[in-house]
């Protein structure tokens, strides 16, 4: 048996972290992998457990203070940021210099066009338009597997951006989506996907027994959505909305077909795509996934409806917004970096 | 002081039926309503409390069944039917030819094509295209108030269906939507639009922690919003969903204007509309709805954003489906009906 | 008809504050109340509807910055103190000399004797057991309903500890319990009972597919208990739980008597002590209250079941923690001391 | 590597069948299990995926009629029961007689004394008291784990049970309760605890933002609890209450101790019982567990508190009802019976 890869998580006590931490303990191929806090947290906990109950009783989980130090010494291969996005910034050059394999959870990375990157409030200076930053591939594997597989800095996509890509590409893909017509994405998400703040928007008071939208025409995912699926800002609209639920997302997509199609057609058109990948499930014509479907599990699930006329589509896209939307897409990434089965360690 | 009106409400045992006896029971020109029961029922309840033990400790809610003659006896004046379509179907005739006035909460009345009204498996035969049917007003008073208010038959309208006329009404009406791009009605609603009868779909353990979408290019109440907005079926798609909260509907509606217009000409437009109407609420641009803002009130709240481009709007309509969208409408409908002020009861 | 009364509220932007607010607008007897906010905060809404959007729509409600002579200029009669602990330990003395009325919401003023006052971190000083303390009555209508009539400083009861004292006070009473045996209050509130700071206590992920036990053997309400109820603290165990609701107490309460007792037996007890209160309502043997039955409303709803032997029995006692357990019982202190009916506006 | 064990369960489609599915897929030591439906079911689903949509896309679920050859053609060496109790009364001396082995998730059962089977209505014949109900094993490991290594029928214990027997065990066994003052256990269960069946008390409408008491002095789980810890009725409250979340028990259990004792003495019982057991976790005096810290996990978790006085202690026992409350002891009984490690399959 060869020997288990070395990983290191920096920023385990978030909800991404933690379910991130969760898989690698359960995965064949990898050690236990080394815990990180950032140093600026003084009274941060020193056990994974304290943050995180449940994981108790297996022996500890100690969070060990970050330094590179730390990461030569215990033979780290591959380093996975579940970090902000300012210091994902900040770490991943050195990273790429010491010769580390990164894959970044955080939106750091993620985007090739400057009025893109803005929304973060990077704005450019000559030195990002880097050989580093061409150097990172978008982790979505199932668009973009093989450079993945060669890649050793993985930018790990946005859970909305995952949602709504994979329900769009086949079709945008095929030529058979009729663009100035423009398309809706009307999208949900558990509360989760907010990250633990404790605020006055994730208060229970405020999310329970209610349903809100954010974000409209300006969500930070919409431009990963349009750098991979290549469409112009004038083509999409993306709203975000707040479920009262702990985890997962459900967008619902609104298409005109640029021909009229039935839906064994839509279906084939899938299948073709997807046909091969374990983490994509096509539901046939008129059955859609529900939320409850791809909780705890890494699948992203994919139905839809085409209206009598064959011409409008209404798609129906669900996943884990912390797995397939973020620590479970990462572990996927990994597999591929590594040369292992996409499945491993995510049953 | 006028003698209180005489009301009675058959099927005060619903969701919409009990938040209706509440309504009339703090209305300040309405008696105490009669509650009946259908006669079927042998082992209804005889008290409402029983079914809804809140209302209990202020004296009884006895539960009578349903005949004419009792209604004759107690001089009821004005009949509210929270009943199954059927049943609605199958009483306004005699109700209209007993001279009571009616505001039925069923779908039975609201339609007047006979392709819409297909959909409540009504199939017309001679007798529908009656003068009766003719006579029945749809309930919509920031629609139809003029008519509600000679109006002897007043069919209330659905709760979705509410939530979006009165979103897009002073948007097509004054002729600034570009049909041609569809419109895109995504609605959310809370369990009990679903109705009190227990099955899988509203099982707790089904709802909780879910969210879903269903009756996609086939909703009955797509209808009402094609026929009072004068919409062609190929210009809306309406989709429903299905929220883990107990009541309330968010609407997020989308839409190409025919011109670019500034978010204070939108605000206008809508205040233009709907400037001395109580029930509605108008929101500045950007500043959105949400469902908690509408629970527990009869208003309707509506906002909205525009994008850069000035052509394309989301809206987002709010309210609570057992008030705006149910009970609190049919007692708005009877202060119109009764010549009294529209939020008579409902503050 | 009388001139109306004139009020005031510091902290309207609280849970119980806003609740407070709601009720007294609707008080026949009432007019607007004026809604004050604390001087150091410097950044504070300047109206309540953005804080609580679904007021919006009836007019404004400003908050004004606190000042003695505000309420002076304005003839406020009786001030609500909506505040922390600490405010209202400051802020009465000077009330009291001004001659207004006041009612407050805090703990601040509820407990007699000093080891119970020390867990509000009051430690006395000579000035504490003064005339002052001892002109403040415990605000539970049920219980000291003649000295609220003639009281002018009147400290309303915990959540908690109403459910719990008005479920045991008829049998302690009655001298009917065997207090030698111990009692058991299992109690179980909805998280606005922990106020709407945002902590990741009461963070949406953390609350919701979640419950939880907290102070126990110390929780604040246990010396109101002890003390309305003559009680020494070996007599009583009171635990708190957190559900994942937004609002509503439910405490089952575990009682040994000291002689055999039958369920009608029990019920004679309870409708001696509450028979003609109108925020009681006692339940017929082995019909339990439900959280939702009382929610909304200003009862306490009290049921129960005694054992086979006669000699075991289980309360349930539910109440809506925001009503009953605060603003409501609030108002019916209120209608109390000006001599009104208890129910009015608070139906 | 040794052949993988053959195993058969009726009933998949319930919800504590469904997670034994998903349990024995993943077992290191397990085939595929049969998934049997009864016969009378003539609409059943011929596929589990089409009840548990999120099994989907790992190949099919096919679910067989029930029957006794089927079993002897696929070479089954253990049948699990997830069924009615009726179903089981019916099914397990014939099993017993064909030399399978069964766990049976059932009550049907677990009671060795006449008068506590009564709650079932199975009234005993002279059949009963046979040869066959005295080798059934009661399924709690840590109680009875050498009896189930030899047991070959094997009766699961109720979900509440497991909570409260694991939490008073080591103190009454270590004789330091005071059982003439009495013991109460106040529980608190999820609704999958209550079963697949929608009725009033499951929908959705019913349960959210509620909280409720049932089946005081009464619960079909009492029976247990005396027989395994040796009580007499007397000395026993227990009062299931219904959570609104969808899995999950916590009990908060009242006990006096029969000497003073301090938290590390508590403690030190606990340790001395359950040291080397791994699905029991001890919290230290004073940290209570929560419903999430154990959801998903085979854990019963148990923390406790005791009183100034050395006295009076509170007990809370947390667990997962459809695992370490049904599915998951399930497995952890069949670890023993085939003389494996008890986590196997369950971490």
């Amino acid at each position: 048996m060869p020997a288990k890869l070395k990983t290191a998580i920096l920023g385990a006590t978030g909800y991404s972290g933690c379910e991130l931490t969760r898989l690698l303990l359960r995965h064949p191929r990898v050690g236990k992998p080394l815990l990180l806090r950032r140093q600026s947290d003084s009274d941060a906990p020193i056990d994974l457990a304290e943050v995180f109950p449940s994981l108790s009783g297996n022996g500890g989980y100690p969070l060990q203070p970050f330094s590179w130090s730390t990461l030569h010494a215990e033979g780290v291969d591959l380093l996975f940021l579940a970090t902000p996005h300012e210091t994902s910034r900040a770490l991943v050059p050195e990273a790429a210099a010491r010769g580390l394999r990164v894959v970044d959870l955080s939106g750091a990375w993620r985007l090739k066009q400057a009025k893109h990157r803005a929304v973060y409030g990077f704005h450019d200076n000559g030195s990002h338009s880097s050989e580093l930053a061409d150097k990172v591939i978008y982790g979505l594997p199932e668009l973009n597997g093989s450079a993945i597989s060669s890649a050793t800095l993985v930018a790990n996509p946005g859970c909305y951006a995952t949602s709504v890509i994979l329900a769009l590409a086949p079709l945008l893909l095929a030529g058979v989506v009729d663009r100035n017509r423009g398309i809706v994405s009307d999208s949900k998400s558990g509360v989760s996907g907010a990250g633990k703040e404790a605020n006055s928007r994730t208060h229970f008071v405020s999310v329970a027994n209610n349903f809100s939208v954010y974000s409209v025409f300006g969500h930070r995912h919409v431009g990963e959505i349009l750098e991979q699926l290549n469409l112009d800002s004038c083509e999409l609209i993306f709203t975000p909305h707040l479920l009262p639920i702990p985890r997962g997302i459900l967008s619902t997509i609104y298409v005109h077909l640029s021909k009229s199609m039935t839906g064994a057609e839509v279906e084939t058109c899938f299948r073709d795509f997807y046909g091969n990948r374990p983490w994509v499930r096509i539901f046939p014509p008129s059955r859609l996934p529900q939320i409850q479907f791809a909780l705890l599990t890494n699948y992203c699930d994919i139905g839809f409806c085409v209206a009598d006329d064959g011409r409008r589509l209404v798609l129906v896209s669900c996943l884990d917004n912390l797995l397939k939307g973020a620590a479970g897409q990462a572990v996927q990434n990994m597999n591929l970096m590594c040369g292992w089965n996409e499945r491993e360690g995510l049953n």
